[in-house]
């Protein structure tokens, strides 16, 4: 199995070259046409970019601080989506809750005045099972928080690395707005908060953002195709998205998935014989950022464009999650029993990629309005235990990716498309039936 | 062996009540009177601040980016001592250096309107020889940049870590002033910037940074001791500095450190029998940063001051690397072979400290000036291989401290301190001859 050199140069050169790429920015546009200049050398063909409306968020100046008992700064960050804060800041005592229930749990009227703080600590998971427990307290905290009166949220960072780098993401909207400004504080500032408020003082904390909205922006998908030899029209989608977080260069979120996908598919091209579907590369806008609308992310753009042509996508899945190495396979209902799946399972294996116990679930978060509109997917995951210590900071750069678990990924998705555009399985079908000739 | 306690609520609790503590502000006058307190409360007797003046560094509004090809943010941080830029910064082509010594090899002139960097990549070493050759590139990297004619001066950081965290750190004068601007980058921007130049880029960079300068501040070194019973005008200094760069909280450089010694001391005064020889606690102000004149540092001062009593000072040891776990002892030349030293041994060995194939040499910034001075020395070497992560960095938190091995150092230091205190050995006489009673 080849295919480092196609991801390893694509996800090297796209962060480097352009770097940051929040949705909605220029960089994310420049970021799209690199791609499709880089899908059309690699002979990708129908490459072209389908762009849509978006409000994007723009992070300004910030600042925060603890300013009582003592002096001190805090290494934070604005959520994305988090309205500005008055040009001075909001200033007020800290109200410490373990998570989001306990916040939850506050009586209406108990935070006026006061700065919301959620001090969870994520737990390290394979599988990336912390961040959805953690990850409520992110995008609900600011909405709950100003229901009690708050007039700031922060939040210790969503993550497991320990160190003094804020993990943003976005949070939720209420009525179409964010209603208060909302930060994300490093691990180690939330513990000395923590431990502040353990030597019985009142801490207050100051928070400063000149975060911007800008309604008249534009994102953009970026699509190529392997045609498929004999069933050209029967598609098989292969996601990942290329907006990132301003804060890092987005290289595990998502450069990484786009290399893969991308030199995945193109093995199957380089293989001795073209396989029978259509292999669609789709590296999705705007995946990061929550509107008010919550209806125009790349993945439900692409889904909703495609209605009347939805039955045609036989299979979808989608890599974004780090490039740390695959380690299991979920298979549509009925699947992993069929031929196909024992002859899947008899590549991957060897390449240490087990049968999953659970079927694919949330497929993520670009192919899951496929998946709601009733299109099969499937999920190769990826060791996430390091994945949070550099999720969504500034860390997220190039050297947190490991060439060698890169090129795995890329067999493994290879592997796994390429048997699947090389056959008729029905997916759709409990028993891995076989659909009729479309061509 | 006990002292955990006392070690790890000294630096848990200056680290969280105070925060960081520059060199010559009102934080570090908190953290004296804060020292001195607890000192007295330990139980120690004759403590004392000892004031001195000082000319401040006071790190203003920083920002830095790659302009060209793209514009990108990197994460910065201005140079302790190093001159502010114009309001609108300071921005030019990129002149790259692998290491300290090609950057001396350029023609004079050749880096006219640039901005010099130097990229080397420090390596991991467990007795912080990295630090040696890396650091010299930091302190003379901005003279040596801006005899050639550069405008600006940009180093990948002295550090290991490989995180979106730039390592601060003093660097030179010359002729009273920093000649130029000069900033780290954290390591992936530095490694951003020679995938850019490797790509066939020009590479342009703006630095802006809004650093002071205070001339009549005052720094402080904190003393407190624990009389010897029958030699008491014999001292042994234990040193560490509550000084610490502005962007960390100090935990390990130095807080750590300061709660070695003190804890030690402790553990000797609640000792059976009181040693003999007095234990002098010196927690030095300013360690960090360099001053054009160069000579007012705390371990200066408390040298310079005590110029006629440094004959009864039998014996000094700093503890200013971090908190993991000590790996060796070097003592004065001829220690090591007598009986002092075999008792010693048979203390530390059981903890895991053996003897250091070589002599003290450099004791350290504090108790350098004493060493010079002919004061014997002695050095608990530490293991270094992970402080580099942290150093000068804002991840120098107190959650990087193992209290286990913080517990360690306690140990090997209150046996080393109670053992030389207790004893009439003249660490002066080759042979570790003893010294005439005093008292």
């Amino acid at each position: 199995m080849q295919g480092d050199t196609v991801a390893w140069d694509f996800v090297s050169e796209l962060t480097t070259r352009i770097g940051p790429r929040p949705a909605g920015s220029a960089a994310e546009l420049a970021a799209a046409e690199w791609a499709a200049r880089r899908l059309k050398a690699l002979g990708f063909e129908n490459v072209h970019i389908e762009s849509f409306p978006m409000t994007a968020w723009v992070r300004g100046a910030e600042q925060a601080q603890i300013t009582a008992p003592a002096v001190q700064p805090l290494t934070a960050a604005s959520l994305g989506g988090a309205p500005p804060t008055a040009p001075g800041g909001v200033e007020g005592e800290v109200a410490l809750f373990a998570n989001l229930d306990d916040l939850k749990a506050a009586a209406p009227g108990s935070l006026n005045g006061k700065i919301a703080m959620i001090a969870f600590h994520m737990p390290r998971t394979q599988d990336g099972a912390g961040y959805g427990y953690a990850g409520a307290g992110r995008r609900s905290g600011p909405v709950e928080a100003a229901k009690r009166g708050a007039i700031g949220f922060v939040i210790r960072s969503v993550g497991t690395g320990g160190h003094r780098l804020a993990h943003t993401g976005a949070t939720a909207y209420a009525d179409g707005r964010v209603p208060i400004p909302a930060f994300a504080i490093s691990e180690p500032d939330g513990d000395q908060i923590e431990r502040l408020v353990a030597l019985g003082e009142k801490v207050r904390v100051r928070l400063t953002s000149s975060a911007t909205y800008v309604p008249d922006s534009r994102s953009h998908n970026i699509i190529g195709e392997i045609r498929g030899s004999t069933r050209p029209n029967e598609v098989i989608v292969l996601g990942a998205h290329m907006d990132s977080w301003d804060l890092g260069t987005g290289a595990i979120d998502d450069g990484a998935g786009a290399a893969i996908v991308t030199a995945a598919a193109r093995l199957a091209r380089e293989a001795p014989r073209k396989p029978q579907r259509t292999l669609r590369v789709v590296l999705y806008g705007s995946e990061e950022i929550s509107q008010p609308t919550e209806t125009l992310l790349g993945g439900r753009f692409y889904a909703q464009s495609r209605k009347a042509d939805l039955g045609m996508h036989v299979l979808a899945g989608e890599s974004d999650f780090g490039a740390d190495r695959v380690y299991s396979v979920a298979l549509p209902k009925g699947v992993a029993e069929s031929a196909f799946g024992q002859s899947l399972m008899r590549v991957l294996i060897p390449i240490g990629v087990v049968p999953s116990s659970k079927p694919p679930g949330d497929g993520g978060a670009d192919v899951e309005p496929l998946e709601r509109a009733g299109v099969p997917v499937f999920l190769l995951s990826q060791d996430g235990s390091k994945y949070f210590d550099y999720h969504h900071t500034a860390d997220d750069t190039l050297d947190k990716i490991d060439p060698k678990t890169l090129s795995q990924n890329v067999a493994a998705w290879a592997a796994l498309v390429w048997l699947a555009a090389d056959s008729a399985v029905d997916f759709r079908a409990p028993a891995g039936g076989t659909m009729p000739a479309t061509h």
